[in-house]
């Protein structure tokens, strides 16, 4: 290690007539009258190598291939053609010794410069994918955001602190991954979903803040922003309110964008009720880089015969006006995908009125209200009732901004939004379920006896450009609030005991108020790295199908290993 | 949060006169003379506080219980009777406001004070028992130490990389925790044992210098210093030798023992190779702490009926004659338990010969050679070969320093064994396996066409005071070199394609040389915090018998989850 002296981006004018000892990869070599030229890579870069005939390895050098590992000494001379691309591009090496540390197969899959091959083949052979640079990139940055997080909490007084992978199967929530154990036969340790729990433990037990970058799991199906193994900035801390973890996670991005953007983002982040969300953008978490609000027409639109009994709400579209039918067919599709019944619109061209409600709107003055610039377009959602109208506008809203191209990717609107509502009514179980967990406090500790389709909860989700990269709350601190709060979700009594006694006692025993976030650090890495595969930022990812393609898991085992854990018995054989 | 003021070991007498406001558990309360005072505690310490019977919520103040959460406004003052045990004992703090945020039952275990409660019921209120400022001190190093070698890594150059958890099952090792798949019944994911194979990967892919704080997993019996799950600081690095990688991890606890302990440890640190070890102490992790090194008699011992055939090896005890016939059984028995077959003594007294071999030495001279003083004790352990003779006289000698209290607690002696022995022979399976893993590099490309017992491996261990805190080696960076480690113990094509077949790919596509270690965490954290039970150091441990006692798992799940994953059948209702 110490035997190397500079890395493959440093060398330059500055180094003129010095012996050097570089290693790494071999590139590209070409031969070029006599002459071997060698681009050498490593992580930092690339530097440009020269073997003359003379060398008495140039044998050796006419043998090298693309990834045979090298190690060369060498003087660094001023190049004659200069490659301003490369941060090494005024100089070379010219080499007086080279040795070859291992050879290399022709790679199935190219490593040097963007790549296009399947992203099965990519995975399979993730170790040749991770040697390029765009691949290397990703990770190297993830180390560093890592870093920058942990250090800036550190710095506020939290400690990092960590807690059980095998956990207790607490079906509350997503399904578990499930680990047989094999001194109980038939009882499982799960894997944890979130350190929720244990991170609750810790305000019980006086640590007052808590950090953790916590690996959590949940086996559902996957999506392209969603693997089965994830990693979370989780905090938590105690004799705090719903400003003071605002504050604190503000000041957090507002580090991190600075230390590793060099963007300085403004302070205080915006702010909306779940209910402003959902009114303005029609989502709880809206991408707050466009405008395109959702509005209510200020006349009823009742005059129109199939929006008689309808909730309807707008979206103007500024220039929208040369959408093709095509496009509005699109947009419909999106609006009923999203629990809306349909869409109309209005086109506004030249002074005149088209579209297909503007026929109701020829003998009066309601087109007025809209205040129609040339080229504007209307698009109205109806449906049968305001969130589920809202909900679709919202979707169509988006459609409308990527068509537009009025989404800039570097530009980064940080937004909160609060005053959630604290459950949810589950059609198919019947019954009301926690909209975040049921460790959430509701605004006020009363509110459990009222109405409870009314009542909100002390959370907090932060969104950025439209993507929910974290969520938390202020916790219920109080035994008997927390009974309160399972009996509000139709646990029965037992099933509380068993699941979520130890909480309950341990609440009982003087426990601070407290409450925390949990940042989804894979989404926040993908956002600063501007990738929108999630699987760039992870070492090793999973495929779609929940496969590790490179190891083959997963996979068969041992049938002693399965009669080992009670799964199997012998004569199974 | 930021409402308070001070934490509750930071008030002086500086702070005369002050306005604060502070928070958290009463630790004590006592009413003396109509006044209240309370013992104010957070994890920082302790502060005194007066509630005087014209407080307006002294009646409140007579409810206070222990563990009551509490949240107090008031002036600094000093005492009349100072307490100089705590920092804040020149001061109390005269209570204007009183609220009380939680209130408490009385707590099963005792918080305030070093507890003697069972483990098991300590263990099933870690809360509580992590309320203690002896547990909490445990786990605010461990965060502190861990960061420490963190920030030392990271200034070397190192990006810290995560690997999943959901890997491959690689039975060649230690037993895996199995996790069933949902989607592909009969398959299973598994818990990794270490990153090995993927930290080698990473070298593959070019990333050079790597290293994670990595949940490790091994489905074994537990002793005191074991844990289902087992925290290592896991590094490799490429283009390096053994001396770079013991370099790197002498600079590390160089760094780590100075920023935590303020101790100035000397480099390099003492250096054997396994052989020497062996010879010397009878162990491949001695602790240099104390002397009492293993030695062969020059002349020998065939004289002695018993001895004939034997191999004889010997420690000099000085002042051990007093140890009483008991104390020499219980070492003979220590012989026994480790491979010998017995062991002989002989005391020097007052000019006299004494013990169980005593009367052979009568007729010549060959008691001369020990150069015995008086009240010195020689110990002779037999047996049939010498590496065994050699480990039971270790074990011997161990009993011998903790009976002789030889061992300074705050002396700190690191070690590196090197050279050791590449294979060994498993009786069982009768073939040879890797001593430390199928992936170690011999020392010398050719040795494996040799006689496999004499090769030696390019590993090293680091021991601290006995203990085996880490262990690493040069790996085998040669495609064609590990699939000879692959037949050299015994695995058929078929087998190693199976579950190495990627490996044995990736080396072939330029790899680089590399190496690296893995340090054990949560040992090292035990030996810097002085605790013999690895459980201090470990927030939320499982118990010997592999349970949670706290949560209550592992535990019996919904026979729906055991459905989905294939476990069970719908007519096992």
């Amino acid at each position: 290690m110490r035997k190397y002296t500079h890395n493959n981006n440093e060398l330059t004018l500055k180094n003129l007539n010095e012996e050097v000892c570089l290693k790494g990869w071999v590139s590209k070599r070409r031969n070029l009258g006599g002459l071997v030229f060698v681009d050498l890579r490593d992580r930092f870069g690339i530097t440009q190598l020269v073997i003359k005939p003379d060398n008495p390895n140039y044998n050796d050098a006419l043998t090298l291939k693309n990834e045979y590992v090298i190690e060369v000494k060498g003087k660094v001379v001023e190049r004659e053609s200069k490659n301003k691309e490369l941060q090494t591009g005024d100089i070379e090496v010219v080499v007086s010794k080279l040795t070859i540390l291992n050879v290399a197969e022709q790679p199935p899959i190219a490593v040097s410069y963007d790549d296009n091959s399947l992203e099965d083949t990519r995975l399979k052979y993730r170790y040749l994918d991770l040697r390029r640079p765009k691949q290397q990139h990703y990770l190297m940055r993830r180390s560093s955001i890592t870093q920058t997080i942990r250090n800036y909490l550190i710095s506020k007084g939290f400690y990092e602190l960590d807690t059980p992978i095998l956990g207790k199967s607490t079906p509350e929530g997503a399904r578990d991954f499930l680990v047989p154990s094999r001194l109980y036969h038939g009882s499982y340790y799960a894997l944890p979903q979130s350190p929720q729990i244990y991170k609750q433990l810790f305000m019980v037990a006086g640590f007052e803040k808590y950090f953790q970058i916590a690996k959590c799991f949940r086996d559902e199906d996957l999506r392209s922003d969603r693997q089965l193994e994830f990693t979370q900035v989780d905090i938590e801390a105690s004799f705090v309110e719903e400003e003071d973890i605002r504050d604190l996670i503000e000041g957090l991005f507002v580090d991190l964008f600075k230390k590793e953007m060099n963007i300085t983002l403004t302070r205080p982040f915006k702010k909306l009720t779940f209910k402003e969300a959902m009114d303005l953008y029609g989502s709880d978490k809206p991408d707050l880089r466009y405008g395109l609000t959702l509005k209510d027409p200020k006349t009823s639109l009742a005059f129109i015969p199939f929006l008689e009994d309808k909730v309807v709400r707008y979206i103007k579209v500024e220039g929208g006006a040369n959408f093709t039918r095509r496009e509005l067919d699109a947009l419909t599709d999106e609006a009923k995908k999203n629990h809306g019944e349909g869409l109309a619109f209005l086109k506004y061209q030249e002074g005149k009125l088209t579209g297909s409600i503007s026929k109701f709107f020829e003998d009066n003055d309601y087109i007025k209200e809209y205040e129609l610039a040339n080229d504007d377009l209307l698009l109205f959602v109806f449906g049968k009732d305001y969130l589920n109208v809202s909900n679709a506008l919202g979707a169509v809203r988006r459609s409308v901004a990527r068509s537009l191209d009025l989404v800039k990717d570097d530009e980064y609107a940080f937004l909160w939004v609060v005053d959630f509502p604290l459950f949810e009514y589950d059609e198919e179980e019947k019954r009301f379920v926690a909209r975040h967990h049921p460790f959430t406090s509701p605004k006020h500790k009363d509110d459990l006896d009222g109405n409870l389709e009314e009542v909100l909860a002390k959370a907090y989700d932060i969104v950025l450009n439209g993507y929910e990269i974290g969520g938390g709350s202020i916790r219920i601190h109080n035994s008997t609030l927390q009974q309160k709060m399972f009996k509000a979700l139709g646990l029965d009594k037992e099933t509380v005991n068993q699941r979520f006694g130890f909480l309950i006692e341990a609440l009982s025993y003087g426990t601070p108020p407290h409450g925390g976030i949990a940042l989804g650090l894979d989404r926040i890495i993908m956002l600063m790295t501007h990738t929108a595969n999630i699987k760039d930022v992870i070492a090793f990812p999973k495929t779609q199908s929940a496969r590790d393609l490179m190891m083959n898991a997963p996979d068969k085992v041992d049938l002693v290993q399965e009669i080992e854990l009670g799964l199997k018995k012998k004569e199974e054989k």
